[in-house]
């Protein structure tokens, strides 16, 4: 047998390793936008390619869950009452809020923010109706026995619940980081961490955006981007970060979609796309300018390469405090920050070597896993759909009320107890010493 | 090239990957005796065969702990002021107060069970004092070099020390059990279950073991042991026993070390020792006797074996409780049961059929890991080495104080403030009110 035939073998094993072990399952997936489906969408690669069906619930205003881009997942779309535009439209809406509010002044933003996650609620409520009262899906979905329903629960839906009761609710939780972003604290086991499980080592780089990254010599490149959901900016920022990075000595390559703006130094290309985790990966990458979202923090992690973080909402500032307090980052205020600022953080991140030793750290903690995070998060999932579920590693504490797990009745109980037993001992003494005195007064009578 | 080639390249591999990856560390054991040994012995073994460099820490009257019975690692002995038979003497009537302490009443027995392990702390104390003040054996481990201690924490040393304070000192805690024997509960991340690590497939029995196995034909065979330190047992209960096991279809191979009881049936063979894991694996066997110890229970757990609970002390009660909830055992009080209750224990875990299904769950849920329990011990002891420590793996909570942790500093300064503003607010109120009374008086006047 030649080491062809062997390689071949290990390739179908490989290929077929549901099929072998008879745990090929049916996924049915409830998805959400941007970020979070670029995420799920690996580990649903893997889970096909392993040989598992997957059907993805998708309605007729999908802007990232489309079912256009990917040929190996099947979708389930039903209609809602909202056109793709509008949907788009209210997310923008969404983010500038949300990014006012934690840029300028929390409370000046508040009962705007306060009404457009109310607006949020309410979209995600109708989006959720829409599936569950379409009873031509349900019944084709109940006819489908699946084994694992795969759900990013960031769109609240099955009416209000608190963070516990939906913690409770699910068999199996994979959540999207590890301890190189998070700081160590106690967990349940049925959470797992797999932060980065997106991640891969960098492919090359199309020939002119290569020919570009090698004209910066020695010193190297910068990579500028804020994330799927931003591309509008004014031309005031715009400017402000342009002038920044005309005056470094790297080459710089900035994810952006607006006006090109006046101050653009010779140093700096524009891109309406980059390929931010081949970017990252590359020998010459010094620095990313990055809004601090979990995909690009663990692309950064993943390659080790330093940060200026410019957060601009949701899990972004706590992303970027992170990293600061880890010594991979330093933080600057997207909408005060000057030209000098951005440049002054740059060039701290870039030729203070503790940014790069404290990142490289990170990234050997993030790659010293006894398993890589995609197999982590699929591994489960197939424990899941083997076992039926995982009660075996369901605490307890899920099925206890609020004052059984504080232990009140118990507490409540044994207070009883002994306030019944110091009343009945004041009562006898009180008894014995009337009877006391009685024999006494008879006495002494 | 051919097939041969290939598995002696992976065995090459097998043999030098610490080597491979330059981290290939000097590991200093501080061990523990009995099954503690025993089950530390499969990590050490597995250390050594990935290349590295073992110093066991030993004394002169160890009794398990024995450099005459491997190769592969090195002991390094001290000597203390005590003979082996003096210290094994005084393990069986640590032992012997614990288990009557258990079965008869813990509070009769609580004064001698004070006594004797207020003396067991002695003798720790004495063997640690005997190792730290030997200068030339603390010089030469310091010459050494170790890059990680690996300890078992049951003797107490190194001043009193509470459980917390305990739990913060180490990098890394492996423990010695899973989701299959443990409930669920929270823990930290620095915590690894390794439950099970000393298990393996079942090897052939010998000759005239594996043909008294044989003879049972479909009835199968029970196997009863009360592990490593309980070997003398009185007449009258090594006669309830027998008579029990006597009236079995199945035929019995029972460990066991005294006089050979008179009502011991023909299907009963007594052995000194018994090669347990592969007894436990085999095809016909149908329950395990068990005193409950932790490596009794995974070999059963890992092969699946419903089993009958006699627990005597230690961690004993509370594993065979936790087998009893999980449905795969049944448990009896060691001292106070009769042949009767025996005999119908064990009718119980062989033909109620939720016994094996219930235990097979467990063994499924052991079996279905994304890493083996040994080499994930293996795993987490060689990443404490290559990142020196596990600081990011530690929970700060570790370096608060106790009024840290609840808090109570916190508090307390919220509380003087409210405290100080509400003073200066009825000082205040006070003195514009008695500012008014004046003028009003004056007025008046």
């Amino acid at each position: 047998m030649s080491l062809k035939h062997v390689s071949v073998l290990l390739l179908l094993l490989q290929l077929s390793c549901c099929f072998r072990s008879g745990s090929c399952g049916k996924v049915l997936v409830w998805p959400m936008e941007y970020s979070h489906w670029m995420n799920l969408n690996a580990i649903l690669d893997e889970l096909v390619r392993r040989g598992h069906e997957l059907i993805v619930l998708n309605h007729n205003a999908s802007i990232f869950v489309d079912s256009g881009k990917t040929t190996t997942i099947k979708f389930e779309t039903f209609p809602i009452d909202i056109t793709k535009n509008d949907l788009e439209m209210f997310y923008m809406q969404v983010i500038n809020t949300w990014t006012n509010a934690l840029q300028d002044s929390y409370w000046e933003y508040l009962p705007a923010l306060q009404k457009i996650f109310s607006e949020y609620s309410d979209i995600c409520k109708d989006i959720c109706k829409a599936a569950v009262l379409n009873k031509k899906l349900m019944t084709k979905l109940q006819r489908s026995k699946f084994d694992v329903l795969l759900s990013d629960p960031i769109g609240p839906c099955g009416r209000p619940v608190t963070f516990y009761e939906l913690v409770a609710k699910a068999d199996m939780w994979l959540i999207r980081s590890y301890w190189d972003l998070e700081f160590p604290r106690p967990t349940l086991p049925n959470v797992h961490f797999v932060g980065g499980l997106h991640c891969k080592p960098a492919k090359p780089l199309p020939k002119d955006m290569e020919d570009f990254v090698q004209s910066s010599g020695e010193e190297g490149i910068v990579v500028f981007s804020l994330g799927s959901m931003v591309s509008n900016m004014t031309e005031e920022r715009a400017n402000v970060i342009a002038s920044a990075l005309a005056q470094l000595p790297q080459k710089v390559l900035w994810r952006f979609d607006g006006k090109k703006p006046e101050t653009l130094g010779p140093n700096t290309q524009v891109y309406k796309w980059i390929p931010q985790n081949d970017l990252l990966g590359h020998p010459k990458t010094r620095a990313f300018v990055t809004h601090g979202g979990a995909n690009g923090i663990y692309e950064a992690i993943y390659h080790g390469v330093p940060m200026v973080g410019l957060p601009l909402f949701g899990d972004q500032p706590d992303n970027i405090a992170h990293m600061t307090a880890k010594g991979a980052a330093v933080r600057l205020n997207w909408k005060t920050m000057s030209s000098a600022d951005l440049l002054n953080a740059l060039r701290t991140v870039i030729h203070d070597p503790s940014y790069k030793e404290n990142v490289m750290m990170l990234s050997r903690i993030h790659h010293d896993q006894p398993m890589k995070p995609l197999d982590k998060a699929v591994f489960w999932i197939e424990h899941v759909m083997r076992h039926k579920g995982a009660k075996h590693l369901r605490v307890a504490a899920h099925d206890l009320t609020w004052y059984q797990y504080h232990s009140l009745d118990v507490i409540g109980f044994l207070l009883a107890c002994v306030i019944i037993i110091a009343y009945l001992v004041i009562k006898i003494c009180l008894f014995v010493y009337q009877k006391l005195v009685k024999t006494e007064k008879k006495k002494s009578d």
